[in-house]
């Protein structure tokens, strides 16, 4: 007697029992042929065509048997990366009590985007979208003195987050499977080791999964902390975009810093002039109107001349709603995910009429910094019938400029009335702003931001976001401990998210055809597909031993068992629920060989008596 | 090439790596010396104070890495028995849309007992108690003849009840996990052997698990259906009460059905006639008062020759208020589970003033049959002033009799005026009621009703619930399948539950002494525990080389590895974690030896040669 039975014992015979001898003639499964009404996207159609998930409600979803063993496949593959980088295990409650979130102020910051609810005795809840909190009260509540630190704690769980507008199946949802882990440091250095730990297992999961990723620069949005990235996953249908440069530079494209220019001598520019430009509300119509009228010597007028005002609304996570003017070159536009992860927590959309009638000062499509912000708090106007030393409330709008409008540049602007518009307004001679903002599109081409070149972009999907956070949790909640002279120390943390229903949907984009899902062994529901074609009972009986043979070895397989199914409807369910190995038993049989066949990839024939081993070997390979 | 990994390859791999090493050192955890403020039982203390779990909110719990491994451990058990009886794994969201509910009428059913909440666009959701509707749903959805059935699915998931008064720790929480299993099938017998395949997984369970328990016949509640049993786990701190009989029968008592006696002729009984009995408001003193003023001749009168009328206010799951009253003898109590039971979905307590307010005809301690149920709507009183064919409201109060008040039997009860009762008033003959009720409590050495003998009550907590539910939620959500003639037939379907963290409290209490928790090996969270006793840096030495030799031969190690803590706190915290086998490397080293502890049992000292082959001997006895 030499060695024991360890963790999970009977799974292993659980296995060797047959419980990984998928039937399909009992599996809780059924393939559609159709697309689902509601899918866009090539991941959400197949594991619905498929049979791995079911919509429950929007943006919440259902797993069927397959769709089960892959996403627990995925999840022991950060489970054993997180145990590998000393992370430990615990799993915290789905439904909180508000008042931890109401102590940091995500309770109002999180404003719509949490589900809320009431206990019979009328106490609040949410059900979580991330735990910080839980984890800081959690770590103080068992820990008190540095000797204690460092720390990684993490759990996979069941999160909510109630999206505006949930889309494309698993990648956009409002109940998701999240691995969240939280670092807990005394010292800043110490928070850099926990960081790159997570950062170095994130990337050790992602290599092991097979899912290509870039790590790009992101904004920590209401986290908060000081530095923080995103793992993206390139695909044209991902949600998120980003850039790269030449140089290695990678940001999301909410978190791109626009190199700001030098500022520009003004002492020669000629004095502001306002002239008529009848019929120019838009940017287009005033510069084919500027030239034509008002030509300058040197080259023509573009878009690039002009200073676009737009009006945005803010909705703050109190309610308050806030109308505020973005200022930037008219040949951009405002990029809403840009602007919106600047106005973080406030949400942010276009004004409305009703935002314009509240702000009569604002002409539509001649609007000029002279009644915004500072410039209208400096000079009331002339028909301000407001006491002295009152700032009148409709001159109250912020005004926020691009970068690129630095002190000296000069532009054509709305002057504020119908028809007419300002030349060479000179920035900083003329008008002021109450800041900058990251608002404006990114374009490729444009400089990366540490000269390292121009910017190309691309599109991804979010698979994992890391963040340190520094004091900010710890501060709010009083998690301090001892340090070595016995003071009280602010413990500095980190948070380390990975969405993995998401990764699953991920891998499920990167690994298909339009004939179905076609997965990576590790994740795949099962190892081998085996066929039995015909009517012939020898197929069947020789299939049904291959398979158990199989089975046996520690081959996970899917049998095709079905009786009376045409060997047509089994390759193309074959190929649509994507196990990465095909075992075909037909009519090869009678010459003493089965066909096996990747799901991509050439088919050989095999013989009978050396398909079991064969086989074996090939998965063994693909396990690699 | 002859076998490769299978379905989750790397976590060995993680073990061997060190993974089920846990050192005391750095493991998440503090152990508590008292016991937690609110905790009542046992198993709550102890796993509170181990470092097991922690409260979040009430009866709502973090797992911590003690706690998670166990809980894990007992999920392992279950997910082998469910495959082995063929129940296919899936897993449904916790939140969910309010309409299939409403469909069977669970959604107003269950009342306050359930959570809800409102999306951000204003529709109505759930989180799921228990997941009837969306497994017949899902069925509904996939399949669609006879040939797809029988089919046994099952989740193991998080389940949420709000629960009036959450208690003893996990035993009555609010956020829980079950393992819930549904039974689909197209005839009585099919369902019947369903219910048996789950039943008999259930006995495999706990006896796996070794918990000992006891099989009841129960009441179905909300949950409808012909038949169910409780899987009930004696102890003294159950919530449930239990009977048994020397011949075998066992049931809940909500469930235990009252023996009818046979009618008594009441030709001779003298007519009913009304008794001066002052200052007689409770059933003691209204028998010392007959015994006094007048005497049978044959006997004493007993508080059983009295009828006792309860006053309840019932709940309807639509808020309406509804008071009932109880006629029982006088010689029992009402019990509120079993009258609980009887009025389900309603919730029952007892009547307030207010409730007597509304009520005047309820002379509080002189209230008689007459003025209630069909008594009063027979002979509306002298003093009514209402018009000709109405019924008065207030004489609209149900009356509902213990099944031993059969006809023929004769009582003393109040007369409906304070300081009266009524002698001789005979049931049949002189009153009636709007029905039987289940109300009053069993005793000790009342007969079982299937005539096996007297009962005897014990104490027990539920810890599984299998339902025969027959066809009402597919008739309610339109499950049908065609049948061997082309014939559109309602699916009959079955309902198995387990909850999994109470199982983990019932085990902990089962198996724990004073000085703390002794986990069965196949669910502790390690089967070694290694104690470094003392200061010497050998003694660390050899109990580090002994934890990582019992960890790469599959024993799972705790090692007490901290430096500076005594061998008494050491000790202490051994016993209070409840690793079943203790390894003391300490003074006995200097002769080669060290101590072999069970938690519970006599030590021994082992060569240190051959520790880890008589440790992992004994392991695997303990796994056995």
């Amino acid at each position: 007697m030499s060695s024991v039975t360890s963790g999970a014992p009977a799974a292993g015979s659980t296995r060797v029992r047959g419980a990984d001898l998928l039937r399909l003639s009992t599996l809780f499964v059924r393939t559609l042929r159709e697309d689902p009404a509601d899918a866009e996207v090539a991941s959400h159609k197949l594991l619905v065509r498929a049979g791995y998930i079911r919509r429950a409600a929007p943006g919440i979803y259902t797993w069927l048997p397959l769709g089960l063993r892959v996403l627990r496949k995925v999840e022991d593959v950060v489970r054993e990366e997180m145990a590998a980088a000393g992370a430990q295990e615990v799993h915290f409650p789905a439904l909180l009590p508000k008042e931890p979130y109401e102590a940091t102020g995500r309770w109002t910051e999180y404003g719509p985007n949490i589900f809320r609810l009431k206990d019979r005795k009328e106490a609040d809840y949410l059900l979580a979208p991330t735990h910080e909190e839980m984890f800081t009260l959690l770590v103080k509540d068992l820990y008190s003195s540095y000797k204690d630190l460092p720390l990684t704690i993490y759990q996979i769980q069941t999160k909510y987050r109630d999206e505006a507008r949930p889309r494309a199946g698993l990648i956009r949802g409002r109940e998701f499977v999240m691995k969240d882990a939280y670092s807990f440091d005394t010292t800043d250095e110490g928070l850099e080791r926990s960081y790159e730990a997570q950062r170095a297992a994130y990337r050790r999961i992602f290599d092991r999964l097979g899912l290509e990723y870039v790590i790009v620069a992101a904004t920590s949005g209401a986290m908060g902390g000081s530095r923080s990235e995103e793992f993206l996953t390139p695909t044209a249908i991902g949600e998120d975009t980003f850039v790269r440069s030449p140089g290695g530079y990678a940001a999301n494209v909410e978190a791109v810093v626009t190199p700001v220019p030098e500022d520009v001598d003004y002492a020669d520019a000629p004095a502001a002039h306002v002239e008529d430009t009848p019929d120019t509300p838009t940017i287009e119509s005033l510069v084919a109107l500027a030239n034509a009228r008002f030509p300058r010597p040197d080259r023509a007028w573009t878009a690039a001349d002009t200073l676009k005002n737009v009006v945005l609304a803010l909705t703050h996570p109190d309610g308050r709603r806030e109308v505020v003017v973005v200022g930037l070159p008219g040949d951009r536009e405002v990029d809403l995910k840009r602007v919106g992860a600047a106005f973080e927590p406030a949400e942010v959309e276009p004004a409305t009429d009703a935002d314009f009638a509240a702000h009569p000062e604002l002409v539509k499509g001649y609007i000029g910094p002279q009644v915004l912000g500072p410039n209208a708090r400096r000079e009331a106007p002339a028909d301000a019938t407001v006491a002295e030393g009152e700032v009148p409330e409709r001159h109250s709008v912020r005004y926020l400029l691009d970068p690129r409008v630095v002190a000296g540049t000069r532009w054509i602007t709305g002057a504020n009335e119908p028809g007419k518009h300002v030349f060479d307004l000179v920035a900083e001679r003329d008008f002021a702003a109450d800041g900058t903002v990251e608002a404006a599109e990114v374009r490729a081409g444009d400089p990366a931001p540490d000269g390292s070149g121009p910017l190309e972009l691309a599109r991804g999907i979010e698979i994992g976001h890391i963040f340190a956070l520094g004091r900010k949790y710890a501060q709010a909640l009083g998690l301090t401990v001892l340090d070595e002279n016995g003071k009280q120390v602010v413990v500095t943390m980190g948070s380390y998210g990975i969405g993995v229903t998401r990764v699953l949907a991920a891998l499920a984009e990167a690994n298909h055809d339009d004939a179905g899902l076609a997965w990576p062994a590790h994740v795949a529901p099962a190892h081998v597909h085996v066929l039995a074609t015909g009517k012939d009972a020898s197929v069947f009986e020789e299939a049904e031993r291959l398979a158990t043979e199989l089975t046996a070895r520690g081959v996970e397989v899917v049998y095709d068992d079905r009786p009376k199914v045409s060997p047509g409807v089994k390759f193309k369910d074959a190929e649509l629920l994507g196990v990465p190995l095909l075992l075909v038993v037909g009519r090869g049989l009678a010459d003493g060989v089965v066909e096996v066949r990747p799901r991509a990839g050439e088919s050989v024939q095999v013989p009978v008596a050396d398909a079991v081993e064969h086989v074996a070997a090939r998965v063994a390979e693909l396990l690699g």
